[in-house]
């Protein structure tokens, strides 16, 4: 790979070679990051060329990846998700500008694609053809569609309380699942453990630094759909973490490669309920402490994040936004999203935006703003709360009778 | 629409012109169908200016469709689903090239935002702001999604035995929705009541012509996708008759206007507990029967189809095949599309490529033979019949010894 230098600890500077299978710093376990040479990159890439490209998928950006080569053709379309400008929402939030990065629209439904369609790339690289990981959803049913498409094998560790759909849609994608009856943190070391055991290759997105790198192709996308000038303000849900140190890296990726000249703010929003990272990155401090995870938001209810620290150097570096949310504003932001934008957003998809919303009423953002917020999945992976977000519909027998009775106790019809 | 001839009926042959707002013909009743001068499009467009196109959405094809001009900017991107060449599948159904179009990446997850996105266009063209349909499902959660995003009311009339993921779908949007304890055929009924009386926009797809002229730009798109070299078959779902019809509309257009050299056949999949259209086909005649509605396949459940006559003439043109598929083959071709191409499918989504299947083992078509099979709807849609097709997960306490106990007891790991 001409275009990256190596991997580097995030915690001690150490350098490694950027093989296919490294994990974290064998010197001392700390988690890497791939470093780039950006004049490679700005020698081999320009944005006109790269506008010009007819590859629509997230392998459009093959200089800023950390990849042999595109791989295998067997794979999903991973990216090239819609981005919404949309003023009717940004005018409920009470902001100047808004854009909706619909990241929901891929393959498996989430974000966590970018991520997965980079670890079956490396995993081939590395001739492994079992992928293993543990998720609480998205990271696993991404895993086990992408490599599906691919031909290999995975296992996939999730924790008990997982929602059935993503439950079912890794089974139908023929991964081998091992629901674990306990916690995210629970569900991680079994994993790691097995892993350890049977050589498997590792998806586990903290403990891989390649996953962030797929990740951060959201952040290409969107400085790409927006002609390179970019935002005041990216706002993204935080969990475990690597989604915004993905984002923060994809856009610094492209300053350096100078293909945009400022970096916009990060909006980090976790939920009330379980917000390690906000709680540390607010006090300035890497020194986070474990928390309940009490939030409807399933995919970001992690109360032991593996990646805090790349997740508040992010939000430091970035001059960033934390804020945290509650159920109930998320699912207001679900709400919004769908009735203002046509976005249909899970929970924790939704929450960047309620985030947004809350940042304004804080006075944390200013009014004439610009907002890229990015939707990490789609409301259709947790129906149940959908359900209890969206109410409930009329319901009557087929009848002009009943129907009119039930509209003139609603005082619809509207229009 | 200086492309567009008129509106000509199906049944009686008169022809009215082509305003936003006409339903069926008002001379006899019949479905109307959109009539292009095809000289107009091919002195307007050429294969290789289309390639060159930036815009990815169905609004690419513009030439071919019945609008004024690109409507609102405020659209969610509709269309530029992916098609993926399937070698492992092709090779369990025992056929030598197969294509699958996954058209549930579309923005509410189903085919029918294709329709839904012309039904807004043409709404905005008519000057209502309101627009109204019944549904099983996938229709209404399209046109709540994309009215949303437009700013504009919906009401929407479905059966009670709607999955609930998609009443909640199109609740978030924000839509009115009327639940009807009855069959698909009240709840189209008292639409049609409904919208007679409140003078809303119809985007019922048999009454309104143009939602056709939307679904066809799946075949747009996989013509252009294959650069215009065409299969053998296309392969896909039927319920109500409007997709299959769209699809044929489509290949149709892109032979009349030079950009394809040949035209596949149709090969027509419904569901054995409900095939009013097959059977009538089979049978070359217009003249079907209402049958029951017993299929777990929900989206094309429908015993009184509404576009029969569209659909059968369809089959019949294309010189087409019909194939029926019980529940169980259903689930069977939900699994192997999961497993074996990464694509997660609802079970009317899947339906078609049961269709393939089961054609091949009938000797219906070659072995040969190259087929492109569209997945209408994404899995997440049903997720109790995912969990019904894919089966329990394993399950343990977070503990080594359980796992490898349970793997033991499986024979796994198998890599």
């Amino acid at each position: 790979m001409k275009n990256v230098l190596g991997a580097r600890c995030t915690l001690c500077g150490h350098m490694i070679p950027a093989t296919p299978d490294i994990t974290v710093c064998p010197e001392c376990g700390g988690i890497l990051d791939i470093e780039y040479d950006y004049d490679y990159i700005k020698n081999h890439l320009t944005k006109y060329e790269l506008m010009d490209r007819t590859e629509r998928s997230m392998w459009r950006y093959m200089e800023f990846l950390p990849v042999e080569g595109p791989g295998s053709t067997k794979k999903l379309r991973v990216g090239a998700s819609p981005i919404y400008k949309a003023d009717r929402l940004a005018e409920i939030l009470g902001i100047q500008t808004l854009y909706i990065k619909d990241d929901g629209i891929n393959p498996t439904s989430s974000l966590k694609d970018r991520a997965s369609a980079m670890a079956v790339v490396k995993a081939e690289e590395a001739g492994n053809t079992t992928i293993a990981c543990s998720s609480t959803g998205n990271a696993a049913s991404s895993l086990a569609g992408n490599a599906a498409c691919a031909g290999l094998s995975t296992y996939i560790f999730v924790p008990s309380r997982a929602p059935k759909g993503k439950v079912a849609q890794l089974m139908m994608f023929g991964a081998n699942v091992i629901l674990v009856e306990g916690s995210y943190e629970d569900t991680f070391r079994i994993s790691a453990e097995a892993i350890d055991r049977f050589g498997w290759y590792n998806r586990n997105a903290a403990i891989n630094p390649y996953l962030m790198e797929g990740k951060k192709t959201v952040s290409l996308e969107i400085a790409e759909q927006l002609n390179f000038k970019m935002p005041d303000y990216v706002a993204i849900s935080v969990g475990d973490g690597c989604t915004i140190a993905g984002v923060w890296k994809g856009l610094k990726d492209l300053y350096a490669a100078s293909f945009i000249d400022r970096l916009p703010r990060l909006i980090s929003t976790q939920a009330s309920g379980c917000c390690p990272i906000n709680t540390a990155a607010a006090a300035h401090t890497l020194d986070w402490k474990p928390q309940e995870e009490n939030t409807i938001a399933d995919s970001i209810a992690v109360g032991v994040p593996r990646n805090p620290v790349k997740a508040i150097r992010a939000i430091e570096e970035s001059n960033g936004v934390t804020v945290n949310v509650s159920d109930e504003e998320i699912m207001e932001a679900m709400r919004l999203l769908g009735r203002y934008a046509g976005v249909f957003a899970e929970p924790a998809g939704a929450t960047g935006t309620a985030g947004v919303k809350k940042a304004v009423e804080l006075g944390l953002i200013e009014k004439d703003a610009s907002v890229v917020s990015v939707v990490t999945g789609n409301g259709l992976k947790d129906v149940a709360n959908a359900i209890k977000a969206a109410g409930e519909p009329i319901s009557i027998k087929p009848d002009m009778n009943e129907l009119l009775d039930s509209f003139e106790r609603l005082g619809k019809p509207l229009a």
